[in-house]
């Protein structure tokens, strides 16, 4: 065990206190890098470098060099396992995510593992880069979306502002609705076992869309879900720390923290800091929170945040990150400059 | 005060317990009536229907006549404050709103209720019309957008997902966003004030984008603002009742509640229903919260959780609403089939 205990992420997460807080950064592997972009304009379409051990690797390593975040997480996105399933995935630049038709007869776990076998090599490819160039400490993240959110694109076939039409299936289809549901169990279940055999050492549930619904709902689609995974992943990997990251759950978020099985919650941008100091924070580990708005805009007040967050959840376990994804815009300067308040 | 305690809304915002709740629905004036579709396409533009009396009152009485809910919300549009205060607005068929470009200096209150005074005619007008139609029970709610909700359109200059111009701004440049949000509290008070003038019996503070930021910024730019609002309002017309809406607040919801000074909270959808009954609604009267989104699915779980939410909520003063706008594809059936399980 001592090898993992030199790394300050799984330190954490084992709830073992240390002098700073561990670093990383939702989307941290991404377009505001100069070196992103650069790669993304040769290998073109979205997917392939997803697809592509060799680019997979070389983008998650590429803010691990510049910054020296204590956690790399896999180059990948929530659509692989729709993908995976045999829903037609597109990402058209400036529109984000296309997704053809959802024709729940035509979906299958039949070839999941042989359509995300590039996931699991970059896995073992970017942990034996990782290690290559010294980041023997920094702590190899794995992720999936969780179910609710990856059905909103399955069903809205992009991103959506009012989930209409999911809603519309979620609530007036519910039988074909708890297929799709189920299928997406299995299948992320599946995923995120095989990638803690390739070498992922924490894995993350993205439940970004939370929010989008209340009532039954929440805990047919959100709470009963991500348990059912979280109980899969863990009878074949017990000891595999799982951070669960449900965006905007509001008055459900310690139910979900506390029936679904997670080790560690991640903590969205509006959720008030005495409120996770006091309330979350002393059940398990936490995650967060800075406001990526905060990032993008700099200066003084992200110096004066950055050193809130810290001073306010820094005494107990704690991995400092955003409370969404980092913003494509964002100056390479801001991170920098969060990272020193942060490291101190 | 006999004739006003004959109105079931008013009762109700007055903690007087009533057999059924009284029923109005946020966006009941829209898109998802052919009567509206009709007058809409005759008229033309959006903008001119919310400022002429003539359209802006028949399109407030519409669903009155339909379903006779127990209030008429004004027609209008959280927009036409910063479109009196000298910015360019305008609503473009697809795309929703298109601001102008911010200049501050161009900003001035100076016009304003010359700029509104259709909106206060059509208000005499409407409460002239119900009691004409002989809907002289039906309650008239004025309204505005809350500063923050507004500012980020007029900084954005569209609807946003992420909000991210809106936060430079408002962390980039504090001083100019406080001057921003001054003009808006002061333009938004004064409104409000000339709303209840004309006849408007009840306000409702739309702060549909509570949920875009949290911490300092929240209890600044969403709880202080509020107050300083319902405060100036109060000071004019002591006994208005008003509501506000502070969608997605999370965990900042009580201390909305408490210190803003609103009569009734709306509550969005996303609120779990023993929640509301246990922890707001014994504080004050509260409104809400199906989802639009089962209205829309209609079906046994819009009968389902239309009748949940009456148990739950219906033995103390309380409004029986939506969490979010109607969705404008929403069929006129399912509304009925709602009204019919209320009214039991």
């Amino acid at each position: 065990m001592f090898v993992f205990m030199t790394k300050l992420m799984l330190k954490t997460l084992q709830m073992v206190n240390t002098d700073k807080p561990p670093i990383w950064f939702m989307r941290q592997a991404g377009r505001y890098l100069p070196e992103y972009r650069e790669l993304r304009a040769k290998a073109g379409d979205f997917l392939t470098m997803c697809y592509t051990p060799d680019y997979a690797t070389e983008v998650t390593l590429q803010p691990i060099r510049r910054f020296g975040f204590d956690a790399a997480i896999l180059f990948s996105d929530i659509l692989v396992t729709p993908d995976a399933l045999g829903q037609d995935v597109k990402f058209i630049p400036g529109q984000g995510p296309v997704l053809g038709e959802l024709n729940l007869d035509a979906l299958s776990l039949d070839n999941i593992h042989t359509h995300l076998d590039p996931v699991y090599s970059a896995i073992g490819q970017i942990r034996t880069q990782l290690d290559k160039e010294g980041f023997t400490d920094t702590t190899l993240i794995g992720f999936a979306g969780s179910p609710l959110t990856v059905a909103t694109y399955m069903i809205e076939g992009r991103g959506t502002k009012d989930f209409m039409q999911f809603k519309k299936f979620l609530y007036g289809k519910p039988a074909e609705f708890d297929r799709l549901i189920d299928l997406l169990i299995e299948c992320t279940a599946e995923y995120l076992i095989k990638q803690v055999d390739a070498g992922a050492e924490v894995l993350q549930l993205f439940e970004s869309w939370a929010g989008a619904i209340g009532g039954f709902a929440f805990e047919k689609y959100v709470i009963e879900t991500n348990q059912k995974i979280i109980s899969k992943v863990k009878a074949v990997h017990p000891h595999i720390p799982i951070i669960g990251f449900p965006k905007a759950a509001g008055y459900y978020l310690k139910e979900y923290m506390t029936k679904t099985g997670i080790d560690a919650l991640g903590c969205d941008f509006t959720l008030p800091l005495n409120f996770i100091r006091d309330e979350l924070q002393t059940v398990m580990p936490v995650q967060g929170n800075l406001d990526p708005g905060i990032l993008y805009a700099g200066g003084d007040i992200l110096e004066r945040e950055v050193k809130n967050i810290c001073d306010t959840l820094g005494h107990k376990p704690y991995i400092f990150n955003l409370g969404h994804g980092i913003h494509k815009d964002t100056p390479i300067t801001h991170v920098e400059q969060a990272l020193k308040i942060i490291r101190g």
